[in-house]
C-alpha cells in the first residue's frame, strides 16, 4: 500500500476479496486449531517489533503474521468444539451485517446524523420484541421501546442509573447511601460492577442466597423478607434484578411472584435474560419469561445465541423517559430541528457512550436486521432447538456413565456436571474436577469451563457454537471420558501406594485451592512422594 | 439462504465477495448521494414490514432494500463533502481490520479467553504511545499502559471512576457530595454525563468560563482560584480535565501550567485529545501536548482522524492499578491460572462493559494494528498534514471574502467562520447564519455544522473525510458563497421594502430562536409581508 489511498473503491475491492478468502479459509480449517489457545503469557511481544513501522507493509505480510503469530494466540470461540462459555455467535448474516456497518461507517448519535440508523434500530427491536411476545408496552409505538447496547453489563448499568435518578429525584440526592439493590447470588457480576459505578454502597447490595432446593432460583420469600427488613431499618429498596438463565447453571427466577413483590414495593424490576432470552422465540420455551409483564426492563443478548456477531445486546424499557432523564445532555452544537420538535428519538440519550460525540447506534441494528431477514424466524427457532437437543444428548451420556453426575437440572443448552469422587471428601472431588478441566482443555480438542455451586466445583458444557454438530459433542465426551479414566487410574495407583492425598503438605493446600497446578507442586514440594 | 448453514465457509465466501463489491460500489458512487440525509422523521417505518419474516429472504432482496430504503436515510460520513462534525474515518485498512475481527469474532475479556487479543492491544498501544512521544510511564512495560475504549466518553468515565474511588478510599465513602470536578466550558459534554453517572453533585461540577481573550482556552488562574475557593468551603477537588482541540473551536488548554496546579492540589489530571491527538504524531504539532508528562491519563480517538474505523478510542494511564481497583470483579467461573498468577492483564478490569461476560478487548486492536502496518507512520503523518493544509486553504478563502469572517483561530483542520451582518445586531447575524447552514445542508452537496462561541452562532467546517481533496473544499466554498449571496440579496430586497425584521410578529420570534424554519413562517404567519 505504498501510495496512501485511504478509501479507494478499487483498493477496497481488491483487498476486500482477499480478506474474504482469508476468513472463509479460516472457517474451513477451524477444526485444525487447538480450541483454547496454548500459548504462554507474553508470547506475542517476543514476536512483534517494538514500534510501529514508518513505511507501509504489504497486506500479504500482515496476513502471514496473522496466520503465524496471531491465530496461535486466539481461543477459537466459533470452533465447533468450543463448549466453555455461553456462545458468542458469528454467522454469515451477522458477518455481512458487520461488513456493511464497517463499510458505510455511519455514526448515528442523533437522528439527523443518520436517520436510517435510528429508525432501523427502533423497527428491528420492535420485530424482536414481537418474536419474543413481549407486552406491547415495550414497543416503540407507545411510551417504551428498545435500544441496542453493547453488552448486558451496559444494559443493566443504564437501567440502574435511570432507576437511581428516578428515586433520588423523589427522596433527595443525599440519600444515595440508603439505596438498596437486590438480586440472587447467581446474578451476573455485571450488576455488582454497575452498583460500584453508580455509587451504591457495597453494604446495600443484597446478594440473596440460593441453593439446590430451588435449583439456584431466587425464592420470593427471600426477596420479600429482605425488602421488609431494609425498609424497617430506614433504607430505600429501589432496584431488583431477576435472571432467566443464570451463567452458572441457567437457573430461572420465578418472575411472576418476584415481580409482584418488586412492584408492590415500588422497585425497578429488571430481567436479565442475556443468554436464555433467545430461546424464548420458540413457543415451547416462551414460558420461561412468563411474568415479563411486571418488569420495567428486559434484556437479551443477540450476540450470544442469536447468530448476530458481537456486540448486540437488546434492551427494552416500558418508560423510555426515565432513561432519557438520566442520560441526556444537550450541548449547543448538537441541536437540530428534528430533535427539538420531539419528532424523533436520539439514541445518545439512551446509553452510556457519549455526551454527544459518537455512539454505536444503528451500526448494530443492521446486522440484527440481516440475521432476521436472511435466516427468518423459523430457521432461528430450529437453530436454538438443535443446540438444546445436543445438550440433552450430552446430559444423557453423562447420566449413563456412573463415574459422572449431572450437577444441576439442564434447561437450555448448558449441562453442569462433574466427576464423582469415590471418597466422601468435597475438596478431593473438587480437585479431581479441576484436574479434569485442565487435562481436557490442554488437549486443544475442546474447551469447557467451570463454576462453583454450593461449594462444589462443577464443569460447564455449553453447546452453542454455530458449527457444532452431534459428532463434535460425541468427540468431546470421548475426550472427557478418556481423561477421566486416566485421572482415576492414577488416583487408584496412588491409593494403592497408600500415600494418597496428604493434606498436611503445605504445597498441596495451594493446589487444592487451585492456586498452582499439579505439575508445579512436584517442583515445590520437598518430598515428592508425599504429594503423589 | 433456505437451508440454515450459519457459518458455512463456502457460503461466507460467496456472499462475502458479493458484499465486498456492494461496499466498493458504494464508495465508487458516494458523491452521488446527498451528504446529509434528506428524509423525514418516520420515513422508514412506512417502508418496512411490521414484523420479522418467518421464512428466509435472499441476500439480493436485502441488498436491494439497503440501496432503495436504507441508503436514502444515511448521512454519509465518508463522503468527501462531509465537513460537519469531526471525522469518523473509515479506511481500507480499518475496514479489513473490522472484517477480520468480525470474522474471527473472538472475545477477549480475560487473557485466557484470547491471549492474542489482550497482548496485541498492549503492544499496539505502546506503538501508538511511542508515535505520540508519550512519557514512558504511559507504556505497559511499567506501572501504566494503554487500553482501547469505545469512545472518549467511556474513557473519561473510567478515569473519573478510578479517581473518585481513589479519593473516597482516603476520605470515606460518605464524602461523595463534597467531590468537585473541574473543566472549561468548552469541554466535551461527555464529562458532564460521566459526572451524572458517577453521582457527582451537579453543583460540584465546575464549568470554568473561557472567552475569546484566550481563544477559548482555560486560564490557569481561573482553575487555581476555583480550587482554592472550594477548598476554603470544605469541598474536595479531585478531578480536572483539560482538552487539546475542543469540539467547538479546537482550543488547546495550556497543559503545563494547568497540570502543575492540578498536581499540587492532588487532583487526577486527565487530557482529552480525542480529535487533535492524531495530529501529534507529526513533529510540528507535537507541541500541542507538551505538558502531558503531568497528566494521570491521556486519551485520543483513533476512530476520528486516524483512519481506524469506529470505534477505537485509545486511553493511557500512568497507574493502571487505580483502574483495576475501581472496575474489577472476580467471579468464580472466570478464575484461571494465568490471571491468578498475575502474569497477565485482564482488560475486563480496565473498562465499563462487563463484570465478566464480554468485552470489546482485542477486537479493536486488530484494526489499529492493520492501520499502522498497512499505512505506516509516514503516510499517516502525510494524511493529517493534507487535511490541515486543506483547512488552511478554506480559511484563506473565507478571509478573502469580506462578507464572511473567521470566528476563532484555526489550529488543526477545523475552520470556525460566519457570515457577517451589516446591521449591528447579534440576533440578526445569528439568524442569518442559521439560515445559511440550513440552506447549504439542504442542497445535499455538503454537510457542515454549527456551534455557539460567546453567544455568536458560528459555522463549523471540519476537514477530515478520507476522500476529501482540494476540489471538494472549493466546491463546498462555492455552494456556501452562492447560498450566502442569495440570502443577502433577499435581505436587501426586504430592507428596500422597509418591512424588515419585525420582531413584533409572534411567529417571527420562533424563527429568530431557531425553532421553525423560514419556509414554515410564511405558512404560520397571518400577514406574510410582515415577516419578509
Amino acid at each position: 500500500m505504498d501510495e496512501l489511498k485511504p478509501m479507494d473503491a478499487e483498493q477496497l475491492r481488491e483487498y476486500g476479496h482477499q480478506m474474504v478468502d482469508f476468513i472463509a479459509d479460516y472457517y474451513k480449517n477451524i477444526e485444525s486449531f487447538p480450541v483454547r489457545s496454548q500459548v504462554q503469557p507474553g508470547y506475542l511481544r517476543e514476536l512483534l517489533p517494538d514500534s510501529a513501522p514508518v513505511r507501509p507493509e504489504s497486506l500479504q505480510d500482515v496476513l502471514d503474521d496473522i496466520q503465524s503469530k496471531i491465530l496461535p494466540g486466539v481461543t477459537h470461540w466459533q470452533s465447533p468444539e468450543f463448549f466453555a462459555y455461553f456462545p458468542s455467535n458469528s454467522s454469515v448474516a451477522g458477518f455481512l451485517g458487520e461488513m456493511l456497518s464497517a463499510g458505510i461507517n455511519m455514526v448515528g448519535f442523533s437522528w439527523i446524523t443518520s436517520p436510517a440508523a435510528t429508525e432501523l434500530e427502533m423497527i428491528v427491536l420492535d420485530w424482536l420484541a414481537k418474536a419474543l411476545k413481549l407486552p406491547d408496552q415495550f414497543l416503540s409505538t407507545g411510551q417504551g421501546g428498545g435500544v441496542i447496547q453493547g453488552t448486558a453489563s451496559e444494559a443493566v448499568l443504564v437501567v440502574l442509573l435511570a432507576a437511581r435518578d428516578q428515586v433520588l429525584r423523589r427522596v433527595g440526592k443525599d440519600a444515595t447511601g440508603r439505596l438498596v439493590v437486590y438480586c440472587s447470588d447467581q446474578t451476573h457480576s455485571a450488576l455488582q460492577k454497575a452498583c460500584k459505578i453508580a455509587g451504591i454502597y457495597p453494604e446495600n447490595f443484597r446478594l440473596l442466597k440460593t441453593d439446590s432446593s430451588t435449583d439456584y432460583a431466587l425464592s420470593p420469600e427471600s426477596l420479600s423478607e429482605a425488602i421488609s427488613r431494609d425498609i424497617a431499618s430506614g433504607l430505600i429498596p429501589f432496584f431488583f434484578c431477576a435472571t432467566v438463565g443464570t451463567t452458572s447453571s441457567t437457573a430461572v427466577d420465578p418472575l411472576t411472584e418476584l415481580g409482584k413483590i418488586s412492584n408492590s414495593n415500588g422497585l425497578w424490576f429488571h430481567i436479565d435474560a442475556a443468554y436464555a432470552g433467545s430461546a424464548c422465540i420458540c413457543p415451547e420455551f416462551r414460558h420461561y419469561i412468563h411474568g415479563v409483564e411486571g418488569a420495567n426492563s428486559f434484556n437479551m443478548n443477540a450476540h450470544k445465541w442469536f447468530l448476530t456477531n458481537f456486540d448486540c445486546s437488546a434492551l427494552w424499557v416500558k418508560d423510555r423517559s426515565a432513561l432519557v432523564q438520566s442520560l441526556s445532555t444537550n450541548p449547543e452544537f448538537l441541536k437540530n430541528k428534528a430533535s427539538q420538535d420531539n419528532k424523533v428519538v436520539d439514541y445518545k440519550d439512551w446509553q452510556i457512550p457519549l455526551g454527544r460525540r459518537f455512539s454505536y447506534v444503528a451500526r448494530r441494528s443492521l446486522k440484527l436486521w440481516m440475521v432476521l431477514r436472511l435466516y427468518g424466524l423459523e430457521n432461528l427457532q430450529a437453530y436454538i432447538r438443535n443446540h438444546i437437543e445436543l445438550a440433552r444428548k450430552f446430559e444423557e451420556l453423562v447420566n449413563l456413565d456412573s463415574r459422572f453426575e449431572v450437577a444441576a437440572p439442564r434447561r437450555f443448552s448448558l449441562v453442569c456436571f462433574r466427576l464423582v469422587s469415590a471418597r466422601n471428601d468435597v475438596e478431593h472431588a473438587n480437585q479431581l474436577n479441576r484436574e479434569l478441566l485442565e487435562a481436557v482443555n490442554s488437549t486443544g480438542n475442546l474447551f469447557i469451563s467451570h463454576t462453583v455451586l454450593s461449594d462444589k466445583y462443577v464443569l460447564r458444557f455449553a453447546v452453542g457454537a454455530p458449527l457444532t454438530e452431534e459428532r463434535h459433542v460425541l468427540e468431546a465426551w470421548k475426550t472427557l471420558q478418556e481423561k477421566a479414566a486416566l485421572l482415576l487410574s492414577e488416583l487408584k495407583e496412588s491409593d494403592a501406594n497408600k500415600v494418597g492425598w496428604n493434606l498436611e503438605c503445605e504445597y498441596l493446600q495451594y493446589q487444592v485451592r487451585g492456586e498452582v497446578s499439579v505439575s508445579n507442586i512436584h517442583v515445590m514440594c520437598r518430598d515428592e512422594r508425599q504429594c503423589k
